[in-house]
């Protein structure tokens, strides 16, 4: 197969682009029609050995995780997903009917997401990786992580820990017991938390999604605020089962839900009076004191890491 | 050197993101103002090894190509430079400084075209590349590769076969001599013809860049447009001593005219009297036959390959 029709291939499994679009992919660029709303962009990549290893995901689920994580970027600035652009690196040994196994994947997060990838580019190379450039709107109140005040609540959306769970149970050989099954899967199949980003305008003053880790990621929304903050380990939402899956690899329940990355949920501080019941779980405090910390039976919590995205 | 660590000496590089960027690096994503004119969007890569060496391009050379290469599909679509992100895959023994010393040409590049970074994103791995995606916008009338017209002229801007000649001395030991100098330089130090594409609307019917190489190129833009098109050697424009240095390297001065790619010169189709004087050469016909072909001295002229971009 020649780049040429290994393209057109591509093309044809990722589907028309939509409305919004007023070009697609075959051309030099694509084009999207004008928005009375500003234009957020972000870039992210998933490479192999680093990101992810082919013996842990399918290679649909290396394509649908990687563009989810990529998406989660515009959920963090509380903006809904318009495109995606899909740079492939692509060792030889590859071959045509596992990249388009990929682009399944990355397709069925556009079509879950309605983030059609409009453009995009392959390349010869020694290591396989995605990058994806994401393009959305912004609402009329866009989140930064910048704006937390000191006496905001710290929130978090969904459960923590899940997926670093999931990842660190295929490091250890298991995964495969039902009560497993679910950790794993959250670590293959992500959901970026569009679902609530749209209701967090008005309400978060500062925002973030967790990709590196809880603590790692809220000490950059602190930092870049100019605030510090501390969570509270018996106050961290997990998943079912979750205390009692986690004993079985490295590092402790408490540890991972506070350091394990990838979770996709979002981070943000808000005035506690502010956030509607059932949108997320209070964990903490933002401090005028910089840096983050964690406490746990009121007493501070050491952590061996802040978090890590890097699987390998 | 950390990552975050990294990242803050690159967003130092890279300077501030102009008055049209409403956030820029530091947050989950960039933010751009909105406008009443249609975003273009499109990216692209370089993979060390594949589309350059390290020891025939400065780190600052590999910054500024590779940027000015993605930057150059949107002067193919007639539309202005706004922004860019920047991905970059890291080994780990390029470290900090030669890191810096790659985002120092990519920000050159982007101060020349007016293209800020103002997003990206930094990753480990075994293999050095640079994903950039680049944006836009379009002027009233957007170019594509779809829309030329039987009869319409075949033009390309400035000159053609030039940056294929200086890698081509590279990889032939030479480009040391004053005369060989000016194509290497055209090789590490391309330009993108932003200031022409604007006056490309209105006159072409269709455009593309010269990436691929020249007939590869026109093949492209021929296809969407399920036309075909002959070019004649004769009319190439070239640059001074072309003729003279092509000879040196492997393959001739029409092949390398014909097929050598990375010049980043426009090709389009127009109406022949619709083409201002001097604003490019007249080197072909749009006909109604599918297929593009080369003539020389009023005969088929055969060329062995139609094009390539990867200079390893």
């Amino acid at each position: 197969v020649d780049e040429f029709a290994l393209i057109a291939a591509i093309r044809e499994r990722l589907g028309p682009p939509g409305p919004r679009v007023a070009l697609g992919i075959g051309d030099d660029a694509a084009i999207l029609r004008p928005s009375r709303r500003g234009v957020v962009l972000s870039t992210d990549v998933a490479v192999e050995g680093v990101h992810f290893r082919r013996d842990w995901l399918s290679l649909e689920d290396i394509g649908f995780r990687s563009y989810t994580g990529a998406l989660s970027d515009l959920a963090a600035m509380g903006a809904s997903p318009t495109s995606g652009l899909l740079s492939l690196i692509l060792p030889p040994d590859l071959g045509a009917a596992r990249t388009l196994a990929i682009v399944d994947g990355v397709a069925a997060a556009g079509r879950r997401y309605r983030a059609p990838v409009i453009g995009g580019n392959v390349s010869g190379g020694r290591e396989l990786s995605l990058t994806f450039a994401v393009v959305g709107e912004v609402g009329p109140r866009p989140l930064s992580r910048s704006g937390a005040r000191v006496g905001d609540g710290v929130f978090v959306t969904g459960t923590v820990g899940a997926a670093a769970l999931g990842w660190r149970l295929l490091d250890a050989g298991l995964g495969e017991a039902p009560e497993e099954r679910v950790f794993v899967e959250r670590w293959r199949r992500p959901r970026a938390r569009f679902d609530l980003a749209s209701r967090l305008g008005g309400v978060a003053t500062a925002a973030i999604d967790i990709s590196d880790g809880l603590l790692a990621d809220l000490g950059h929304l602190a930092a870049a605020s100019g605030v510090g903050a501390t969570v509270h380990v018996e106050a961290l939402p997990t998943e079912p089962g979750f205390a009692d899956v986690a004993p079985r690899v490295r590092g402790d329940a408490a540890e991972l839900a506070l350091t394990g990355g990838e979770d996709y949920e979002l981070l943000f501080t808000a005035p506690s009076g502010r956030v509607p019941r059932g949108l997320a779980t209070r964990i903490g405090t933002v401090h005028q004191d910089l840096g983050v910390g964690a406490f746990e039976g009121g007493a501070p919590r050491a952590v061996t890491h802040f978090g890590h995205r890097h699987v390998v």
